[in-house]
Parts: C-alpha cells; structure tokens; sequence
C-alpha cells in the first residue's frame, strides 16, 4: 500500500489532445500519441481533483498541463500554486494564465530556487519526482513522478505546502 | 509500509564534519550543526549501504555526499553513477573525482537531460525526489527527498536504472 504507480519520461510522442475530447481523433495522419503515455496517466491523475489540488513546481510552461489545471478550476476544484519567481516570467510560463484565470498562485521571492516537482491532489493522492511541468521534460529528458497514497507521506508534504504557502505570502 | 521518511530542504547549516568522526567535534565556536540535519540523515542512509549502490543524479557538487560515496567504494560496495554530461564539467562537478577512485560512471551524451535524483541503496532502499546533489540545494533550495522501500516501487527504478546503464555504455 502506499505507492500507486511510476511514470518514467521521456515519452515517444505527446498525447493527441483531440483524442481527449468526446469523439476522439479522426485526423488521417495524426502523429501525436493515442494510447497511454506517461503525460496521459499524469493529465488523467491530475483531471481526478474533485475538490482541491495544491501545486508546488518550480516550472510550469507546458499547455497540456496547463488546460487540465485551469479546467479543474473552472469546475470548481480549489486549486493553490507555488512556483519559484526566476522562472516566472521566462518565456512560455503560464503563471500570468493561472493568475488571469483567478487562481491563487503564490512565488518563492528569493534567489534560492523552490526546486519541488510536487502536486497534492484531494489530500488523496501525491505526485513528486524530477519532472518539471515542461514541454522539454516529457518527450527529451529523463524523468519519473512517483504517484503516491500514503497518508503520513501526504500529510508531510500537505504541511511543507502549508509552510511554504505562509512564507511566500 | 513502503514509505520510511522524507527529508525536506533547505537546512539551516551544513553537518559538522569532525562530528561525524570518532571523538566528535571540539572546535570551540563551530558554526556547523552538531544534531541531525535533512543533509546528515541522508547522508546516514547513503552510508547504510553494504552491498550496491546505484545512483542516477543530474549534478553532484556536493563534497560531502562526494566523501560518503568515495567511502563506499573504498569499502567494497559496488557504486555505479549515472550523471547528466551538461553538467559533469561544470565547476566542482566530482564526476571525475570517482572516476580517477575506480567509480564506473555513465553520462548522457544527448542535448536532452538525465534528469533524475534518485538512488538505490542495497536494493532495498529508494531516496528521490528533487534535490540534486549539490551544496546549493542543501541550505538555499526548497527540496525534497522521499526515502521509499517498496519493493515493486524499488524494482521498476531499478528496471530504469538498467536501462539507462545500458543506454550510455
Ligand atoms: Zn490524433
Ligand atoms: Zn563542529
């Protein structure tokens, strides 16, 4: 008990995103992904939320993520992001998304790097790893998110979120 | 069962190093720490090691993780290191440090990133998370390291760490 599952990157193609809409993909040549990926299992994990999801990464450029992550707020799942202020305003960071849709986000104002790769999700389940939410990190580098349901785990990261979410206020 | 502790960064001051040592230390006014820190237990765990040890990290600079390492190998435990070639001729990279001890070290040789921060300790023992292996993480960066038994969990990190020794051959 304790551990779900581990998805390793890089994946070979980027999953289809007509294939996750009602009707799937039709497209002749379609060179994107329509089986399971790693990234697929990881949307699917973070599109679970029904309540909360608590983000602490310390990159965020990837849209895939980005479209599940405003959806759930959109659908009402409270949804709280920590990420670290040098890599905000890089190119392609979608916290001025997240900020404009009305999520609370909240960044490390330091120049120490919030360096966590971690999401909380309904205080349920855990994801954490090397993988920052980047486009680079699921079809080039190597990396995995370890997807996790122990509760004294969970509790410790729910608490180092709390923390961080005071400090960087 | 499964998950044993996580270790969160940063700490407030690095290990003393006479007080790892028989005697302890004696320095009149030392600016180290003398209790258990983030960086000393998982050092501690690092240490614990009899058999094997498989590392698979972007960066090490860090000279006290470096020791603990060089240690085992003088000791007799089998080390492999996988490491991240971007970053193996960065200043202070110890990568040639334990190859000139007898180390076998892999690198990845593509533009894209071995990212990964995780060890196996005796096949037994799983730390990962976000920390890389350098001195910065240990006292500035927001970083986490989860210390995992689980053996399925082991298993398919040490299936990955299989094929990545065989990928950079
Ligand atoms: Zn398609
Ligand atoms: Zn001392």
């Amino acid at each position: 008990g304790g551990v779900v599952e581990t998805l390793f990157f890089p994946d070979e193609k980027l999953p289809c995103r007509n294939n996750r809409k009602p009707g799937g993909c039709h497209r002749p040549h379609c060179d994107y992904a329509h089986t399971p990926t790693s990234l697929s299992r990881f949307l699917d994990y973070l599109g679970s939320a029904t309540r909360t999801l608590d983000i602490c990464v310390f990159t965020i450029t990837n849209d895939d993520i980005s479209d599940v992550v405003l959806e759930l707020h959109k659908r009402g799942v409270r949804v709280r992001i920590i990420s670290d202020n040098d890599q905000a305003h890089t190119q392609g960071s979608d916290i001025d998304k997240f900020r404009q849709a009305g999520i609370a986000v909240r960044q490390d104002k330091t120049s120490a790097h919030m360096h966590h790769k971690f999401a909380i999700i309904d205080g349920r389940l855990l994801l954490n790893g090397s993988f920052n939410w980047t486009r680079q990190a699921v079809t080039a580098n190597n990396e995995n998110v370890t997807v996790l349901s122990d509760p004294t785990l969970i509790r410790s990261f729910q608490q180092q979120f709390d923390k961080l979410w005071e400090m960087f206020k």
